[in-house]
């Protein structure tokens, strides 16, 4: 039993508010169960020096909590004066899972900056930014279709993540909130495509090593949370849903053709 | 005529949530406009070091803004690894006029973090913070008076702010929006006590200077807001409103005697 | 009775010596009592890259203190590696006052660099800087009319700063020491020009909030003691005295005309 | 074919030298192709301050390459006066990949430093750090042995990594040189133990997504290389081969009881 | 003939102000030429954490320009958030040389901040701090006299420093000002003590190498210049000049013995 | 007797391995009895921005050690965020030896990186990077005399660097080792060109002053020193070492001609 009375495979309840703040291209605030991200997509009319002239686009993310997100107060980063190696990686992961569905070299030379901060944490953090910032991302490119900046939306496919991982007596869950994820001796964050392809698989043992099957039963128990993530992102889109993949996306691996 | 078709008296209109985040011992947010700061106070069981040992306690503030707040995104200063000059002064203005109200004395060796987080801004933000932040801490010492931590509320009154300013055409307004803001020649923050006095008076004429006449009639627009102001803090205050001023101030100028 | 014996309404003697260090455009060293600061004013002929194009210049503060010109040595900003949330208070309040009264749009795209470098502090060091950096900037415009760089001075009025203050005991003060400014319940520096106007007031009641009569005094304080120190300012300024004001001011609150 | 005439699942020739550098308590110098990492382990006597007082240590890495160990030369972080992402992401790697291994409660309050510094790069420098620094650890460990400071050898298990990718025609590899590893669609890195458990995985397909089925071959691959790169580790071990796994691991998930 | 019609083997005017700001325990204005520095000592009853408990004392150095010392403004440390590599070679440089005339056992627990803030930059800067410096170290440990802190002089001997060099047309000179030194082919900075012999010695010829022959004129006319130097301080020593060398110095080298 | 049994006036065994790094344009390992560092010189087809547009090139050096180069581990300086001045000062001192023999003029504009990797120290570390980058740097400009870039060595005579010392019983020695040059009273660092002329000169009395006398002896054995340590640096060259000079230095001291 789940300290939360979840079964092994259930997620969280997910609630996803788009327009949440006003300036931004787009803006959710996406909850997962006691988890709260505001995901902002921003456009920038330009791209990164060492882009400059290649006629593509960038994204980009950044990552941070309000000091008072978690249970002990954090010391700001920005007083800190450096941003952590957690949130470091936490960024690069968000923006190199939303690179791999949108078709950079369609959206000519922007860089979409999504901002994921969070604004209450119980587990699970990275992965409900990157849910969020999916969809802050599609919002955004359709400012760009409404304004006729761009005609095709260049978003190749659906995009969510969510953690799977191992409890100290050797049961497989779905989506750990904040007490699991203390305890638990495993723990594996997956970002996988509306089609069912790996994006990213990042998996840990430091507690304790897992097993050819515990990784097996994990994939199995992502793949299928994923599918209900995605229901979710599309509920929150409106129009926008079946405009996802009218790009063909830029590059595949030979087998898949 | 105003760009929002207020009057000049007029402020806009305020919202504050409690409870807003669930971690912190305070925690609100405040709209005031489109203005909108999540508020959160933290009690931590310390003082920093240069106070230790005194048996007294402090209050603390850090502001920032999420990066796109703001009609324009801006660069996280996290990222830039240092605090801005204006988020300084506006972190030390917090702070001070929190303290001018609580009675550092009977808060034993503890500090009070108070974190001002704009969401979305359109002008201003430090004063909603102060406004905001005010009910936020008296929340969190609730908390510690449920807990019988504390005995007595250590808040001794009221603490709201404002802004006034000088219109380019001579009008002397109150609560300035962002596009009021951007073209007024005079500005100033108040944060005045529910008793009327004065805790923090800022004034800058960058653009033009002001006369003494214009100053009289910046104050009493001051004045008049903030009680409507004290008033929306105490709806939102319950119970907790009638143990404001049990504890006497620790200091009075005599003249007040 | 006063620590130093003065009268409530005394200011401090007041010195200012031109052409202290040979190399700034205009660089002085004004005494207001033990309080020492070098005010140099160096002309750069470019502006920072926000303003490039526009055919106008800028002003920009910056000041520090020697280690020791305080009772107890202070950490060098530099070792620190940041410079502290005061420093950045007191220089943005320093460029923006002198830029009160500067006309911009005057002095072609150049910068002025004002240094203001305290080597002793007894109390006042930020207003005794703007003081000095008026005297200062003067002597650096006056050297590009020498030189036929400009036609005209660009300064409109005058303008001197000073400090006002309420003691433990009720009264109102006039210039306060450094003994004086570590015991008043209220603290304000009042920047004002030749004219009589206010550029920049900021009062603060850290220890006992002030009433709208304790306003009103200590104003008047400050109005009577800013028309002795440019009459000190006009005794270090020589010729160039007549030229404050031969540019007409490029903007005024509608009322004044 | 590959651009070194490897087969798909062949290794580069794996050279690992002991006492490379005297100071350390290990030392060894790893080769894997042209790839060459100095891994050094220090012994500190005492841990971090958040760890004091429980009677466990702990082991941190850090990792640097040398400004020309690439093609191009990188500006040395030191200079840049900040450690990148990257940078943090491995060193954050290594450590948790070590202590994976180790029973902490077994060392005593004692810190273990890694240092992997790659003086030459030719691609899988961070799993070329793992494998290297594992070495230099077990012969630090060796020295508090012989010493008598422990008297069981604190690694629970054989712990080496290596990376495998896709190429852009789809074929899966092992062990990836620089120039297929800027070429692969997909780059993961896997950490395994001596009884063939996984620690760490870390797949990103950031120029294509990858299927289930590409995932278990490219398993397949790095569970053969890792038993080979074990070998080559036992070579350079000497008699403290024997020595692993004395210590019974600290925790284990129930299912493998 | 040099440019200020100086003989090769003459000094600038040298004056040195003593007491020049009133808070240290040791102040002077050091001037040698138009090279200005303000030299504050200040005494701290500790010393850093490596020393405690050793029953001895520490003397360290900072040294900094205003930003207009020199005829182009230099951007402040503090603004550019690090200490330049030439400043931490000057303070770095000034400690070495007056912890070589201390007794550090004699003076407790205590260390002496030496603070030279260079006001007007024309050349030898970093001698004229250690030449000043030397007076108010002096000066303070005469304070700790006259308290009875001490009962005995700590500063075994005098200490003076200038600068030699090669002109570009084979001239050896004595005292370089600020244009001799940027177009010397070799500049070498001495510093000695007041019984001839060497404490530093820094040559270094990067416009041009130069000869054993070149060196001995170097060193002579330096000798003859340190001895005037010296007369230069003693006459701003009063009474304290006989003090000097009171303690017997704590180490030699066994050749003088 | 010396603490490993050498005479005064000897040195340590030399050793320089060319060719050490595969990337970099000149690369070499050199040890000094124990101290052993890696000298890699890059060239860059750039200069930077103060010196674009004079048609000339530039040599810049960089110093650091590995953590446990040294017998206690060194905190990382990308850690601390910032160099130390003792790395400042040894970086600084070997770009400037290194320009000495080099003709700017004839390299038109670009940029020689020189890193120098201390990978394990035992004394002596800075002059063994001199004499090692100098021979790195002409491996350099012999890739570009191969490839026709230039046609002359730029290098116009050979450049070595090593320590004297004295003992605390007064005796001068050559080349301290890391045990000497703890206990040496006076230690001073000697650069010096294959024509016997001085380039840098480095001595410093912190335990004790030294005599005329000494200095002249201790210049006595950095010149066998020197002369010794050049046939090394020749026999590492090949035939790169007839090249050495074949450009006429830019300047020279009038006195040489």
């Amino acid at each position: 039993m789940r300290n939360d009375q979840r079964s092994t495979n259930s997620l969280r309840p997910i609630t996803i508010t788009p327009n949440f703040v006003k300036h931004p291209e787009g803006s959710v605030l996406i909850q997962v169960g006691d988890t709260k991200v505001i995901c902002n997509a921003s456009i920038e009319d330009r791209v990164p020096p060492f882009m400059r002239g290649q006629g593509k686009g960038w994204i980009t993310a950044e990552y941070a909590m309000l000091p008072r997100a978690t249970e002990q107060r954090n010391i700001r980063e920005s007083s800190k004066g450096k941003v952590s190696g957690r949130t470091m990686e936490i960024q690069r992961l968000i923006g190199r899972a939303l690179r791999a569905v949108v078709d950079l070299d369609k959206i000519g030379e922007r860089t979409v900056w999504v901002d994921c901060d969070v604004i209450q944490a119980d587990g699970g953090t990275r992965t409900a930014s990157i849910t969020g910032a999916f969809v802050a991302v599609v919002h955004a490119f359709g400012k760009l279709l409404e304004k006729k900046v761009l005609s095709k939306m260049p978003v190749t496919d659906f995009l969510a993540a969510t953690s799977v991982g191992v409890l100290p007596n050797g049961t497989e869950i779905l989506d750990l909130n904040y007490e699991e994820d203390s305890k638990a001796h495993v723990d594996m964050n997956i970002v996988m495509t509306g089609s069912g392809e790996f994006v990213e698989l990042q998996g840990t043992g430091e507690e304790a090593t897992f097993t050819a099957n515990q990784l097996q039963t994990m994939l199995q128990l992502a793949n299928e949370g994923i599918v209900t993530i995605i229901d979710k992102q599309k509920e929150s889109l409106g129009d926008l849903v079946n405009r996802i993949g009218e790009t063909i996306p830029r590059k595949s691996v030979e087998e898949k053709g």
